[in-house]
């Protein structure tokens, strides 16, 4: 894809247009369009699709089995349903009369609209617009308007009402869904499959002169009206769902009703202008922007969007998903990309969101403990996907052979340790970022202990070769299971055992008293520490070789077939299957699905040289069938200079929705939705790739390396609770602090200056610098 | 299979008569009546059939790779040949004229004969007998006698020659045959693909009054004679076979030759007479016998045959395969079997031969020190597939997916790593029953230390547990790679590293220089040696339950699916699927191929009631896939006294090659040939099995336990160079020694008594005895 070329999607300023193609777009626009808060994620549906179109409200805290082998959150029934009909002309999208039904997305906003024009001979122009927007002033709240217009008049036949009959992938999460009315709403109680939870689904309307006919069926309940149009004159109504759980409150009923009057009271305008203040408030503290190029900015903006509105940011105690609100895929739950690809961008702009998100992680942390036990181990092995208790969720059995139609037995859940670390590594990294020590004693230590704990009893010492081991693994990718020493996960794991002694110390300096406390919890002795000591002086890196300078991926990886993935994928026997284990086209070949030693240069230091030898290796070889990996690619391809290859892999990894250019299933099992940890990475790769930024303590480094076209980036950070606003081309680096007592040292273009107190710092290329 | 069940194939007295059918028994029949010497086996073709027939003549030492992936043994050019046709009545056992055409193996004698009889409108009965046995007087011949009868007379036509048309398993072995005659016989120089090695095969006739006409072409060298038959006189001919490689010798066409012409002057009759004496030989060295059983005693008797011409016991330079010499299946290499399931049976009755078989594994030591190598570890790693130079001969990929086609990885040559402390145990098991120790020093000390040296690099120490582990090894059951801590292997493990230690300590005290030279040769140091005392002190052996008594398999086995191998194989697609890894039936669930725990109760003492526990669990859900299976549970059957499961084992064991009971292809690899192991092991089971006998040094126990219509059963071995006769029914013991210096304890029915000099000694059961 070349620098210039824009997808048709986005028109302008942040908001993108979808046209709407019936045959292909059912699924995937809802994706795109999709709007949420954190609390809900509601798909870009039009207002009359149902289940058929993947209709869906998924909310955050409703994890439930209804299938017996998939737990996932709930979708809840539709609250904004509407269905029009003049005489006897459905206004659909998949009507013949229609011209045209779009759909858009304003991503500054997260407000979801559609355009609906239908051409009659017996109304003549009939258009419908609808705006739609899950509300960030008030979480459980989800808003909707429209407007209709028939150019000649007629009878309008208006359904509204609650649908239950919405999408759910694995299962019926609520076999019994009572539906009544109250004097000015629809309500909807449910309760969950497994363990009988009430959720409340609310509807109220404004601006309908008629309550309508109400009707109730196994469907919902539905309010029919008959409203005559006059020509040319709009009918406009408002629709307000709300969703309350018992998991959000003691009274969620009370709650759901206090809400909805509560919006019907305020109406649509002022519902709409309290959100979009929220909205300026996240996107002025995550301010950023880039010169010169608008589809970037755009594509940034969308990204960011989609991470906000994943993140259920209101909360210390549930997950960011794999593929956010906008689906059950991946079973809402939290993978490692929660801490490696969503987090960052919180954790630079808005720290409160990254500790909610590691708050999560402590408080799941007997999840964790549970699962190390399951398979004989100590400590804390968090899961492959962590729901609302931190279990693992994942089933032994997560794709099928496509072929024989045998299910799989998958490995993510019992080999893939580097998540462990993983976490902890996004704890000592939310320290040096904040300088949060109060965390660290409260909550980051027992993460650190657990998983150090958990290390030790999961390695391995190599008598023969005087080394600490890591056996049978899946590193990040997952084409390869059952690898030694993978260097990704070793790595991980010397830091983490490392952090843990490190934090032990700073308490035992500053906290004896929690400390012993902590390490009474934890049962670490200290003779445990000191073996950890060994353990991480001990553990085997795979060094990069002094001529190549390429690292294995793990053991024996270079002995592997050589082949790349153009010419692998000419051996598939079914488009669908699984290229890893067991016996997958790629399990025998150098061939990986994402980045694993090149994710490894986004987390650590290493020498230039070496990034460059792996990267030209690796990125020959990757697949990229996990969305996790463009975005690594475009950080470090930036970072060693390949600017080329980092804008085409900036691009690939900021589009993977809107080009759609990710497969629904894999190995039978259904994996579409919006790519949440592709959204979470765009605004790394401006920052931590582009402008080459670096923080260690108060040392600040930047290393700008623009695209041709672009003109500047900017962006702002908050490091040790001090905001900064940077501003960065090929030339020169403008830094400024805000706050009087601001203490930095900050290197750019080989030169090092302080940054002390409030006020701007530039840096200039000099002649002499690289 | 009832006690009282006799298959059809058994006349009488070692006899066994095949009823030929030729749909289903073209292959099979071949096997049956092979005849062999332990320098090559003709499988038991008719004279007429040609490689569509499965005619193939294969000869020790002569490996050779034609297709790239398959080191097999070559299968040499027919030289007893001999085609029939009465005017235009080919004597076929195909024509529609046959009435019948049996086949017959003496396995008393190792004589193969066929007996067919043509009904014809022209020459009324026609009939003919053959008779061939591969001389164990000179190991280079088979000899083949021919006779033909017409009632009527008539013309025939007759073709004798070298066929060079043989079947061969895996591409063609000698692109180049050229064939000539000399004055009295014919002469077939090949060379092997590979390595060009010459074999030299040759075809003389006696007999015969004409040299009738020769024809040479692509198919070989041909000899058309027309012969004037008078009604109801035979014709009577000789056909001597002689083959050489430079393998054999450095002038293999002399010697062939020379082979030839003296067993040409010599004629059938005293070829055979010198032939029967061998064999009169070895059945009097290995006596043994049943009483009250006819069935049991051809049994033992068919498969004690196959035991003895499939070792290649003249040399100690080859392996003895897997099927023996009767066809080029497993590569005509050793596994496992060859010390486990083959030698015992020598060790006990010709330990010469024991002694050879060892000294192979020694000569091709350096194969697997390159294997251990190869894969990254130090010492001696023997192959799972061992053929002239010990190297690994297994190809990665053994089986495909018969489902998808696709190549599987197999692990046989990388992860069962058992097979090296298996001959470790079989040198320590050779030095326990002849106390040859100049044998330990000269090869058996090598072995255990490099094979130790090995199991030192491969062992990982669990610093949490703090236990030694072995990680990732297949054990002998097969199906279930990929494990973690085998019992069987870690059992053999800590013996072996204890063995070489004790053979070390020998050494020191008897023969310090030649321990100095073998440290030094072996890279082993007395830090190292250290280290062993540690590793063998500490592995992890799973113990048995306490209260259930049960052993698990390995590191998880008995959290798997519960399921029984009749059930479990409703799950098959296709028939010949490999059950086991990557993703076959049986990988996630308890069935086993083979007797693996079991194994281990052959191997090494273990309380009654473990044994009982263990027999009674794994029994049920061992699928007896592999021929090695059902022999082993026979002797552990009757050890615990289960006798009725014993026999029903013993005749299963028994019955493998006769019932024709194992497919012939699994996972894609033809496997088909005789189950030399199960050949091997009969003679166990009724020494080890019925007889309980046991040996530690000059202690030997009994314990008969005996199928209820056995009279008794006696056997005659050889323990410290001392032949001893025994015999046992279920009331008495009576051994008697034939040496004047003799001495040993003799432990039965809990009566220990002293056996010294020449003479018999008895014990009877007592009322108060078990």
């Amino acid at each position: 894809m070349s620098p210039t070329h824009k997808p048709n999607y986005f028109v302008d300023k942040g908001i993108l247009k979808v046209p709407f193609n019936p045959v292909d777009d059912v699924f995937n626009s809802g994706n795109m369009t999709l709007c949420g808060n954190g609390y809900l994620g509601y798909r870009g549906t039009h207002p009359d699709w149902r289940k058929e179109q993947y209709m869906a409200c998924t909310v955050t805290n409703t994890f439930d089995n209804a299938d017996g082998k998939w737990k996932e959150l709930c979708t809840v029934p539709n609250a904004l349903y509407a269905k029009f009909q003049i005489e006897d002309e459905v206004l659909s999208a998949f009507s013949n009369k229609c011209n045209f039904y779009d759909h858009f997305l304003d991503s500054n906003y997260g407000i979801t609209s559609g355009k609906g024009h239908w051409l009659s001979d017996k109304h003549g122009d009939v258009q419908m617009n609808w705006q739609r927007f899950a509300s960030y002033k008030d979480l459980h709240l989800v808003v909707q308007h429209l407007k209709i217009t028939s150019e000649r008049g007629g009878l309008l036949q208006l359904t509204t009402g609650i649908d239950t009959e919405v999408w759910s992938l694995n299962g019926n999460h609520f076999n019994t869904a009572s539906v009544g009315r109250s004097r000015d709403y629809f309500q909807c109680n449910i309760r969950t499959t497994e363990k009988s939870m009430p959720i409340y689904v609310m509807q109220g309307a404004s601006g309908l002169v008629t309550n309508g006919k109400d009707v109730a069926n196994e469907g919902g309940i539905f309010s029919e009206h008959e409203i005559h149009l006059k020509p040319g004159q709009p009918l406009c109504f408002t629709l307000y769902m709300t969703v309350y759980s018992q998991n959000d409150t003691a009274e969620p009923e009370e709650a759901s009703k206090k809400s909805l009057l509560t919006a019907m009271n305020k109406g649509f305008d002022q519902l709409l202008a309290e959100h979009r203040e929220e909205w300026d408030q996240k996107w002025s503290a995550a301010e950023i922007g880039i010169g010169g190029d608008d589809l970037a900015n755009n594509l940034l903006r969308y990204n960011m969007y989609h991470n906000f509105i994943a993140t259920p940011a209101h909360t210390d105690t549930q997950p960011i998903g794999a593929r956010g609100l906008s689906c059950q895929a991946y079973q809402g739950a939290a993978f490692w990309d929660q801490e490696i690809y969503n987090l960052p961008m919180f954790l630079y702009t808005q720290p409160h969101v990254a500790k909610n998100l590691l708050t999560y992680r402590h408080k799941v942390i007997n999840g964790a403990k549970a699962k190390a036990k399951a398979l004989g181990y100590k400590g804390a092995y968090y899961p492959w996907i962590s729901g609302d208790t931190g279990e693992e969720l994942c089933p032994d059995h997560f794709f099928i052979d496509v072929i024989s139609k045998r299910r799989i037995r998958n490995h993510f859940n019992d080999w893939q340790i580097h998540i462990s670390p993983d976490i902890s590594y996004t704890v000592m990294r939310y320290y040096q970022v904040t300088g949060d020590f109060d965390f660290l004693v409260e909550r980051g230590a027992e993460i650190l202990l657990e998983v150090a704990h958990f290390l030790h009893s999961r390695v391995h010492y190599n008598v023969y070769k005087d080394r600490y081991e890591i056996l049978r693994v899946l590193g990040p990718d997952e084409y390869h299971e059952n690898a030694d020493n993978n260097t990704f996960t070793n790595v991980q794991a010397k830091y983490a055992l490392e952090k843990a002694l490190e934090v032990t110390n700073m308490l035992k300096e500053k906290q004896k008293g929690a400390l012993k406390a902590l390490l009474k919890k934890t049962e670490v002795t200290e003779d445990m520490l000191g073996q950890w000591h060994t353990i991480a002086h001990k553990m085997y890196i795979p060094q990069p070789d002094p001529k190549t300078h390429l690292i294995p991926q793990f053991d024996g990886y270079f002995e592997l077939e050589d082949i790349r993935p153009m010419q692998l994928a000419e051996r598939l026997l079914d488009e669908s299957e699984y290229w890893g284990w067991p016996n997958g086209i790629a399990f025998e070949t150098q061939v990986i699905k994402q980045a694993d030693i090149v994710q490894l240069f986004v987390l650590h230091e290493y020498d230039k040289e070496v990034m460059k030898a792996n990267y030209n290796y690796y990125e020959q070889r990757t697949h990229h069938r996990s969305s996790l990996s463009p975005g690594v690619h475009a950080i470090i391809a930036a970072q060693i200079g390949n600017l080329d290859q980092a804008y085409r892999y900036f691009l690939k990894s900021s589009l993977v929705d809107i080009a759609n250019s990710h497969p629904p299933s894999s190995g039978g099992t259904f994996i579409g939705g919006v790519h949440t940890a592709a959204c979470g990475i765009a605004w790394q790769i401006i920052v931590l790739g582009f402008a080459g930024f670096k923080q260690k303590g108060k040392l600040l480094q930047f290393q700008p390396s623009l695209p041709g076209h672009w003109t500047h980036v900017h962006f702002r950070l908050m490091i040790h609770g001090k905001s900064l606003m940077v501003f960065a081309d090929s030339q020169s680096l403008t830094i400024e602090s805000m706050e009087e007592d601001a203490d930095f040292k900050i290197v750019c273009f080989d030169t090092e200056k302080k940054l002390k107190g409030k006020g701007k710092l530039v840096i200039n290329r000099s002649s002499l610098s690289k």
